[in-house]
């Protein structure tokens, strides 16, 4: 997908420097995809290995992933553009609203993608499921939902629960 | 939770300030939770009702999400700490490391949450599933990845699938 020419029926907004908060990179996420072209659409979870390549400094954040048998996996499309408010998928001048499409062109171009967890080695998470360039810069791991419970005590605001 | 003070066995990290990437806040979200004390551990898809409030700006990026009913909704821990490789959840000195759980505490603390889409207004959505803050800043919504399909042509990268 080329995110800098706008295609029919796109139009883009105007708008200031974004800069109400600011993100830390963690890492970088490796995956045999070279280019746009090699991305596939959406990942796969019996697709090829990817690799979650943590800075040392957060090696020790992954203790405990291994078990879990997904993850969400939060990165930075970086060469995104960020300001359309409707897109055209298929180019064909049937628009789309932003949030109604999971394209990688947002106002906040993170992207998420729900991984299964194969392996770590130390500083390194081993996935499968990803479908962005190699090089993409990391932002978050968060187990899954579905499989996690919370490790704290129970609150009152969760006594409704059966 | 308290993200201020340091439970036994956490530790901080010395880091730089954080600025690899910057955020746009896009709304706030609109929650019956007015303090920490409040907020349940989990949304519960059958719990209150909340609203994303877009800004005026964004609304038309809503078309077309009445289409699914579920959605991954990112939005910005603003009194989250940032520095902590291990957490305690229990208080007990034993010991997670950050992304082996779904605390707020996190480098980027971006909360994620899947949503029941009850109904758009707007530029407002409501939805069932949160468990933040009233007035929490929102980032992103996106529709389902399981009921999503991309609406661009198939590229080669996807033909394995059958």
């Amino acid at each position: 997908m080329d995110d800098t020419d706008l295609r029919p029926g796109e139009r883009a907004i105007e708008l200031d420097p974004p800069d109400d908060a600011r993100l830390r990179f963690i890492g970088r996420i490796r995956t045999p995809f070279a280019s746009r072209a090699d991305c596939p659409r959406q990942g796969r979870h019996d697709g090829p290995d990817c690799v979650l390549e943590l800075d040392p400094v957060w090696g020790g954040a992954l203790d405990g992933i291994e078990r879990f048998d997904f993850a969400d996996v939060l990165y930075w499309l970086d060469r995104s553009r960020r300001d359309l408010v409707q897109q055209s998928p298929k180019s064909d001048g049937a628009l789309r609203g932003t949030f109604a499409l999971r394209s990688p062109v947002r106002p906040n171009p993170i992207g998420l993608s729900r991984v299964r967890v194969v392996r770590r080695d130390g500083p390194r998470l081993v996935v499968r499921g990803l479908d962005c360039l190699d090089g993409t810069p990391l932002l978050d791991i968060k187990p899954d939902a579905c499989s996690y419970s919370p490790e704290a005590p129970r609150k009152a605001a969760d006594v409704a629960e059966s």
